[in-house]
């Protein structure tokens, strides 16, 4: 069975950990949000490719969902002590050395896809990653700060100001005009079962959608295409999606992301079992609905909602 | 007192400790040697610079008299982990900081002795810290390896073949069309003493003369020049400086080093106590000499030399 998943990082990873379970011999194609990646000390930064690439490859902080166990910090240290900033945001040493190798791959003219392949080759994620564009797109969010409109960085929005000042857009800078990665197009038409993991589905599934063609390709798919909400009970699972949802002007409910994604996009969307009243909802907007449950407290937990998607896609493509 | 010493990287960080202590209050300018530099990891390192700053400014590794005291290796476990080479050239979580901040710099524009003047703001080394050049200039040794002759680059051949390949010819690439970094041509004319430390005479003071420009406002300068040798007994005070000096056909003793350097240059040669022997063969050459104690066991043991050379400084000055 070929799946293809639009992931983001840290949600993204952890259901990509229960499918790999659930799916033992399936072949997973995983196109990567890029619009997270950030320019920081020169080196290339892609924290959504890296934290799938870490967690199905056993390298990740487990507690912290981000960056490596057992990590330290000596180089962030000796930044603040030369006065080289930004100190928001916290690279590890261990992490560091992914950067400086991407970096270098880079400037020798490899592009994203190949380096990330390069670096998958010492991780093995046991899936297929590619970045959903060789091109650069930075996702930038227009703030108000002390009563100033200004687009900054989303990792800026994100972690340095976690979230707290208004977002008033989401601007996928780049996205226009990037393409697909080598090989995106070709994987989301051959897939038997697409899935959206309870990913953010602004800055994450959104951003990977507004890189022309990709939206399209999925929507033009034979295979069926299903969500799984990152909103439970009006709150998003983890981070601050509520926040980037309001921006676009989306309501916090399970059912609300489903019409923001749309029934052209979705063949079925899975609510947690908490939010089967809106189970009605989202089939009178035309997208199937199911309630199952959706808290990835652990990997057999997450196994069995990718379970559950890839038996509602069989389900759907039955009709 | 304006003094100018042009230094390499282990022995010239040592000598300046004890100059340092020798002369509180004076105004020392050190002109450093990038010929051993290298870009490693898509990254820009100036070893000794890097000696000559973590010495002066507390940061050094004592024991090893290169790279950062307190030191972790988790990058260079990470490159391994990654299949990303050489192996051979060591450096540490805490250095990685200073390359990052140097190429990031460089990468902006800033030039080499910029760069180095903003490190040194948080190293306060108490001295002037110049590059030689703003330009590339790289070592590179002529050896046989295998029965095959090839260039590599110096810190090949000096720490990954520990100079035990044979060295056919050192070759300063870039050496000739390089101009001397702001500040340099002034301090040697305005210097009031101008000292050659005993670092190595061909891959360290030799490249830095080396510099169109450089050896000619040496020969010059109105100061005295005084140089302290490298060699002891007939072996490298430390390093393998015998090497390079058969490569560039000359004997490896007190004496030959200071006719390498030429009556044109020295104002006067310190050879030590040991080697007392010599003295008149150098002054033979039209070198003034001295015989006193050269082993730098301590930055005491350092000062008093760093003092024996401004007094013969003197002595030679008031003849």
């Amino acid at each position: 069975m070929r799946i293809v998943v639009l992931a983001g990082g840290i949600g993204g990873a952890r259901f990509l950990r229960g499918l790999k379970q659930a799916v033992e011999g399936g072949e997973i194609t995983v196109v990567g949000n890029t619009g997270d990646d950030i320019h920081l000390f020169g080196l290339k930064v892609c924290p959504d490719l890296d934290t799938v690439m870490y967690t199905l490859g056993g390298g990740i902080h487990e507690e912290q969902g981000w960056g490596r166990a057992g990590e330290s910090f000596s180089i962030k240290e000796e930044m603040k002590a030369y006065g080289v900033g930004p100190e928001w945001f916290g690279l590890g040493d261990k992490d560091f050395a992914t950067h400086i190798v991407r970096t270098q791959m880079l400037g020798a003219g490899y592009p994203l896809s190949a380096v990330t392949e390069a670096l998958c080759a010492r991780w093995q994620p046991g899936v297929r990653l590619i970045p959903m564009s060789d091109d650069r797109v930075e996702t930038h969010v227009l703030t108000e700060i002390d009563g100033e409109r200004k687009a900054v960085h989303f990792q800026e929005y994100w972690v340095k100001h976690h979230a707290t000042v208004p977002a008033l857009a989401i601007i996928p800078v780049g996205a226009e005009t990037a393409t697909p990665a080598p090989g995106v197009l070709e994987a989301i038409a051959e897939a038997d079962v697409i899935l959206l993991p309870p990913s953010n589905p602004v800055v994450s599934v959104g951003t990977i959608l507004a890189v022309p063609g990709i939206r399209q390709a999925v929507v033009a798919a034979q295979a069926p295409v299903i969500g799984l909400s990152p909103i439970i009970g009006g709150a998003p699972v983890r981070g601050m999606a509520d926040k980037v949802l309001a921006a676009v002007g989306v309501e916090t409910s399970a059912a609300a992301v489903a019409g923001h994604y749309g029934s052209e996009l979705l063949d079925g969307w899975l609510v947690d079992e908490s939010d089967a009243g809106a189970v009605a909802e989202v089939e009178a907007a035309g997208i199937p609905c199911r309630a199952v449950p959706l808290w990835m407290t652990d990997v057999d937990a997450s196994a069995a909602m990718a379970r559950e998607a890839l038996a509602f896609a069989e389900a759907v493509r039955a009709r």
